[in-house]
């Protein structure tokens, strides 16, 4: 495994040493009963950090997310949120399926901003026939968009909007640092107008689990009970809280670095034959590729995998890189002359012939 | 009430002095013990008729969805369904609130189909992060699109692609007759390849309470054990089916009557100023109306009112009218008649003034 | 079917002439927009009795039950009732399937009472562990106690104790009218202290098809939005509203035949050999009967049902008579003559030697 | 904190210094993806002790129920469950909130058994006003009834009745090691005819976080979709599953110690004026024990956290203890003599005065 690049997502960064000596230290308690102090630090300093009056520790986004909307609003509401939104696509339908939440995607743009016209024109007006709206819900960074960047311009006018429905609004801000990091702001200030905010330990800040839901005491408390009835609570968590600790200290001041090195690499995959590249939309670590025929996600991915790299395929066409603290230049490097190998063994004569060939 | 002219929905249409008549000496038993002797002559007609193995009075169209979603697929798995259908639209979000449905709408074109290349890419690969495709929902006439047919191509195919990949079908067929009529082929024949049609006999067909649930004797016995837990099943119905049976005879070869009025309607609208009619979406008893400002919706329907005419009010720049068996010609003449009474009241002078004016 | 003499329920009762004519000449509009001026005036009728605000007309006591539950309580809060209350045993499980609760059943006495300690103890202390209890049901006439009578004092209690811990009653009235006339008050009385009162039409009211939820104004526009998803909307329901109408006015103050019925009735079984009836719960239109071997449940109600008399079938050792009006004097005399036949034939010699024999 | 003697729960157990090492040192990967190397070692030595295909590493017990009922059995269905079950009393309700099951729970006997004759009568014959019985639940050690034991010959008297009619059999066995140590037999022959088991590492094994699901491979496949929808799902859990791997090999063969530290601590108590302990049902590690008179739950937990010492409090007179490896005879001497302190000043004369006195 040593040897292995993996760039499939910031998930696969280990624990840092310093993570690992903390957990092993870490003074537990039983997190059920609230009563781990080190959960209870670290849930302290996570809504510090966030400009939000309390915070909760859960096993993962997806249930950051689902326990903030199930807080939030009341079931069977209608959430508005794109169309290419990570909680829309990729995390079983549960706002519907366990909070029997109609979705209502609207489009995401190609920065997965929403159109605040189509926001509007979604939210629901009194009338028997329709669900009440209870939910707008954003992402920021934008995965499914490659890692985009919402300003906090934008963010403000949604939420603005939203409240003047009287409807809440969740930020699945699983990788709200990078953002914060990519506009240079505090993450404070992206999460100021939003309800509540859920962001990963568990992604670019190496944590080995957990994710973090801030908000205002009372909707905290409300998602404390909605862990519960999940199955979410846990006991002793502060070995997972004490790794968490360590990154909200030494991991967000170094994420500037994981989005040179997505930089590094995207503009390096532009330049390979059949690989083409939004560096509009490389904004932060990550970094999508869509891949011309004769080249196929699956068989590039399968290329790199036999090198001793790593890469996510998405569809038929598309492969997604994402750098972590773990993941350097040196690194990419040896992806990129992997691949320039990959393209000339895979991509055949309509590749390598140039347009003047 | 004897005046007024109602043209906001077919669900308008009053009984028939015949269904009246069947109603008062309607044999009646307990449908919920399933013992109702009309119930059970109007799910075995109705049956025939679609070309099913049997049928289920429900008290509403809607209801005869939600037993539908809920007979054909599991809890939680997700449905593909046009993002202009009423089912999507204006049930209440019931399959999600209910069945725990997401729904994963695909655009509905003009005339209400959908490109079967939306719904492949629409259809989940397995993947621990997606819910199961569970229902392929299509819905012949389409009523927001316009009460547009689906043809019998479109549908197989439709109906086909969704089969290949194990997926059942459920036809909105709240219209089915309007469809089968503007076609010119038997409704069974739209009815086939779906796996579960319901049709209301409460709109076109005058009935004025009842839908019908049609599929294979399986299905349709799971439909009735869900029609119980929603509390959808009603002791005596055959008052009720009395007039259900009445329509199945004599409503609907009579429907392409409503059609030309429709027509007619529709041909009236266009020539006024300050009404745009798509007269090629005009294809049965359904005719929407957009309207130039300074013209609005709300405007135009007070003023209808006023002159004891009702259309719906669709957003701020639609109206939509729909015909039934007791609008007559004479009638649209008097709409046409009193909307040019109002566009020279409300289109002040910019509507008044043509182009060269 | 002339000479059938049903027992099994008073559902099973046919519309009076009245109803039919009154249904044949039921002045009708739009019930789903809230249109249908006969459904008007029943609600208004029905809340007016029980001395309610409002009421809504629904097409079922399931779903009366199921409306009023989800109006008053939040999702997924849990349901403390009787142990052999309707709700709980024939209603499919719908809140829990349907609205989430959990239901928490306390014993229900031999009089289909519940002992307020029981429910206290029942109540929930906030605790993260338990859901919150979030209803109270209580159900007179008690069905499967035998049609026993809840007291005004009693509902009283119980109705004090919920609403002193914040907790809402509804209570299953679907034979209040029965309650009222066996303890000589107006059923307003019985329904005051609950939050919410179904009752049906179609039982010994003898209406086809219907009941009523009746309770505050803002609960019963809640309960009207629940009834809409639920797919409960109908549209013309004048038709069945009418029948309604008839019945509050003819059918209530005739209920205590169909009580000395019933008691003429067990009077009668409790003398034949083999047939155990508690007279002390013969309170109303119901009279259950236990049989003691070699008599079963289904050989009795099989030799009945040749004799042209139906009767319903409670597990293997009880049958249930349902009085209405219907039912006489003289159809009793047929049911005794016809059951002593059948215990000679059915009894052996068991029952027919005496003690002394 | 160090000198706090935590008998509230075996949960409090802290992790043991090898358990420490173990996870400062865990190997790890994407448990996500299926990737971790330590939870797959877990997950297959937790399989092979129970005599299960599969296993499933959950964040907690309440997940690993929740996981189980919603892999054994189809949305809806009612479950049949002691009524003093853990499952039915403290997790929120979770299987009718999330599930949508409508609970049936039968008496539990004094020992935390289920008469077979309850749970055959519960079981819910085909009937259209019926949920279908979906699961039978056990527990096993019983949490309520006082860490009680069921045999072997109940166990499968119990699953064989279940599986007779179609329904599988979940068992609760949150602390199944404690039963198999009290009746020396394998953890694996009481699980043997259930279809899925749960047990919890966080208890007396004194993992920080963690429980397992044991059954075939195909329902624990479809467990993890659940875990997955629910929020379950972890990155690089191995950190905690190291301590699991720990607890399996270190832990098990030592719970027969805590049995005896609790029986030292149950007849302790017996002897103090005002205790009573059902010494009978001191069969594991828990100790409850009924407060006479003056003496209350909340002034003795008081008096004894004064001291040091904690223990649990359920409802006015009852308090509960649980020992587990941090607990010694030593320990249970200063509870005991503190305890003495307490009597003398909370009985008052009433229970320092003797019948003779």
């Amino acid at each position: 495994m040593t040897d292995v690049i993996d760039l499939r997502g910031d998930w696969a960064a280990p624990p840092t040493p310093a993570m690992r000596r903390a957990m092993a230290e870490a003074e537990v308690g039983d997190d059920n009963s609230h009563e781990d102090p080190t959960v209870i630090r670290l849930e302290e300093r996570a809504a510090e950090i966030l400009g939000k009056e309390a915070a909760l520790f859960v096993p993962s986004g997806t249930m950051g997310n689902l326990v903030s909307i199930l807080a939030l609003t009341e079931y069977g509401t209608e959430i508005i949120l794109g169309d290419r939104s990570h909680a829309y696509v990729y995390e079983v339908g549960s706002a519907a399926v366990i909070g029997g939440h109609p979705y209502r995607p609207v489009p995401n743009d190609r920065f997965g901003g929403l159109n605040p016209r189509d926001v509007e024109s979604a939210i629901r007006p009194p009338n028997i026939h329709f669900p009440r709206t209870g939910l707008l819900m954003l992402e920021n960074t934008h995965n499914l968009c490659g890692g985009t960047v919402l300003s906090v311009e934008l963010t403000r006018q949604l939420c603005a909007l939203a409240h003047a429905h009287g409807i809440p609004v969740h930020l699945d801000g699983s990788r709200i640092f990078n953002a914060a990091a990519a506009l240079g702001v505090p993450a404070a200030e992206l999460a100021q107008d939003a309800d509540t905010v859920m962001f990963c330990l568990s992604k670019g800040l190496a944590v080995p689990v957990g994710s973090m839901v801030c908000g205002s005491a009372e909707v905290i408390e409300r998602a404390r009970q909605k862990r519960k009835l999940l199955g979410g609570a846990m006991r002793q968590a502060g070995v997972l809280a004490a790794a968490g600790l360590v990154a909200l200290e030494q991991m967000i001041d170094r994420l500037p670095e994981d989005h040179a090195t997505a930089r590094y690499l995207a503009e390096g995959l532009a330049l390979l034959p059949g690989f083409v590249v939004d560096l509009e939309t490389v904004q932060t670590n990550i970094v999508f590729c869509t891949l011309e025929p004769p080249l196929s996600a699956e068989a590039v991915a399968a290329a790199l995998r036999d090198a001793g790299i790593r890469c996510s395929v998405f569809g038929a066409q598309q492969i997604r890189f994402v750098t972590h603290y773990a993941i350097t230049r040196a690194h990419i490097d040896r992806v990129l002359s992997a691949l320039q190998q990959i393209v000339c063994e895979l991509g055949g004569t309509r590749l390598a012939v140039g347009p003047n060939g």
